[in-house]
């Protein structure tokens, strides 16, 4: 069974938990950072799972068990109906795409998301995220029998991006990075070395107002944990408590015209023209996030040996 | 005069120092990072300007003045003929565009650039760098008259790039973050208050074997610093020693055909057969850097009260 670490606020100071089905075991140490935690706390938190809970969930505020600074390191297009949607071949595997979020991102996985002021187009993307364990400062070889030296535990993240930043500007780090924008949690899942094999037989879903927009499997992502953070260390260090985000299934409010459509429409069309017609296609979309609307996402295995728990946004002005 | 602070490896031990006509006078303080120079090191580089140098320049491994960890922010697009050649009217300003190197990628300034296996269209990009002296953790308003509380100096970058990564990828962060793909220094130049004028009249300068493939003026960057980091804030923080960088002007080995050209191509070809002519079109141009090549770079001021040195290194295999 996982552990699910939590950190949280309460009584004015900052604490990590246990999160247990009848509230919170409190860590009995204090860890400033995730890294911290990753090196420090182990045997803490192996005492705090067999304590009964002492701490009710509704009374403290959770927090992003993932602090900053860290690295939000993210894949783009990794699952396979959302390349088929987007006119790519899963089985091509032609490239990995990498970009990152800035750490200002990071923000609570109960809490809101403001919508910039210039931002019509906000979309949600949930993402399994992998917090790193050790830290990788040269290529390594990483395999589905050494995963574990390499990663710590799994959290939801919420790649929240705003589409008529991101795509008119073909800006990932500008249109995924504004504060905010990253909610994570509620769980930090620390799996057992034999508990690895659930990385790929997870259910993601994430729906808004209670409608399910987002709904796949682990087992569809094209490039897996393994081989990406492989390729990733041949153009990026890493550090405990850095983070790496999957990719995010089909469902997103964002609809791609087929590739022959956007490709004549961006030979015919004046650049200006072209994203002031993606911008009225758009916004036509109600799917688009709006104040007021909810956004909640689980990620778990069917046994629920792992679970990521439920994570619960609002999106205000 | 800007002070020109330099870090340097000698008899196995790294310090700082400041270059001098002939030589370096060495910091007395130890100060393991930029963020601890900038911190803790001022009175100790006044102090060493006035003393004379100590120690020879070839008696010296010269190495980056930004160390790790840190950020790397930087924009594209940023100068006026680079935007001409692109297609895009610089007045009309349409927008900034930021992305990431990795860290892992900061380089000697007189070192070598080791190129990927896997890579053919390695391309020199030569940046005015600001180095960030304050922190920054929400959205501020930097102008000509409070930027030197933001900035502490500036360097030299080459922003090496490995186009076939970057471009049939749309992969900034990948195709621009191999490690060693980040050369900065040699002098990292502090500039007193009344000297950030001259931001605005640097000259850039980047040779290949000799011969000069890009030169232009700070003068005619697009977007300036002030408004930059002003627009950086509301989407990532900054922390001391971090660095950005502001574009590169025209020049590069990468010749994109004409915006017309471009979209017939893309309807016409299909992703994968696009991708293999755009390959060898550009395989052809011998202005992409090979093993053996020399990339030398340069920027200062007319009047040499700021001078960033002479950035020299060595393509290898």
């Amino acid at each position: 069974m996982a552990t699910n670490l939590v950190r949280f606020a309460k009584d004015g100071a900052t604490a990590w938990g246990v999160a247990l089905p009848g509230g919170i075991s409190p860590l009995s140490g204090t860890y400033a950072t995730t890294a911290d935690l990753i090196a420090n706390g182990e045997a803490d938190w192996r005492q705090a799972r067999t304590v009964a809970p002492g701490v009710d969930f509704t009374a403290v505020e959770l927090l992003s068990p993932v602090t900053a600074p860290a690295r939000l390191l993210c894949q783009g297009a990794n699952y396979r109906q959302h390349m088929i949607e987007s006119g790519v071949n899963p089985d091509d595997k032609v490239f990995n795409m990498f970009f990152e979020k800035s750490d200002c991102s990071l923000n609570a996985p109960m809490g809101k998301v403001a919508r910039p002021a210039h931002v019509r187009l906000l979309d949600y993307e949930i993402e399994l995220a992998l917090v790193f364990r050790a830290a990788i400062t040269g290529p390594v070889t990483v395999t589905e029998s050494n995963l574990a030296d390499y990663v710590f535990g799994l959290v939801i993240a919420n790649d929240v991006s705003a589409r008529d930043v991101q795509l008119p500007q073909m800006q990932f780090f500008k249109g995924k990075s504004y504060r905010g924008f990253c909610p994570v949690g509620p769980h930090l899942a620390v799996l057992e070395r034999e508990e690895f094999r659930y990385l790929d037989h997870l259910s993601l879903t994430l729906a808004v107002n209670g409608e399910i927009r987002q709904q796949d499997e682990t087992a569809n992502l094209v490039f897996k944990p393994a081989e990406t953070i492989t390729e990733l260390s041949t153009f990026s260090d890493v550090a405990p408590g850095d983070l790496l985000l999957t990719g995010t299934p089909s469902g997103c409010a964002l609809r791609v015209p087929p590739p022959l459509v956007r490709k004549l429409t961006q030979l015919l069309l004046p650049e200006k023209k072209l994203w002031a017609t993606f911008g009225r296609m758009q916004a036509r979309r109600p799917q688009y996030l709006k104040p007021g609307d909810v956004v909640t996402a689980s990620i778990a295995s069917a046994d629920r040996v792992v679970d990521l728990g439920e994570q619960r946004v609002t999106i205000t002005a």
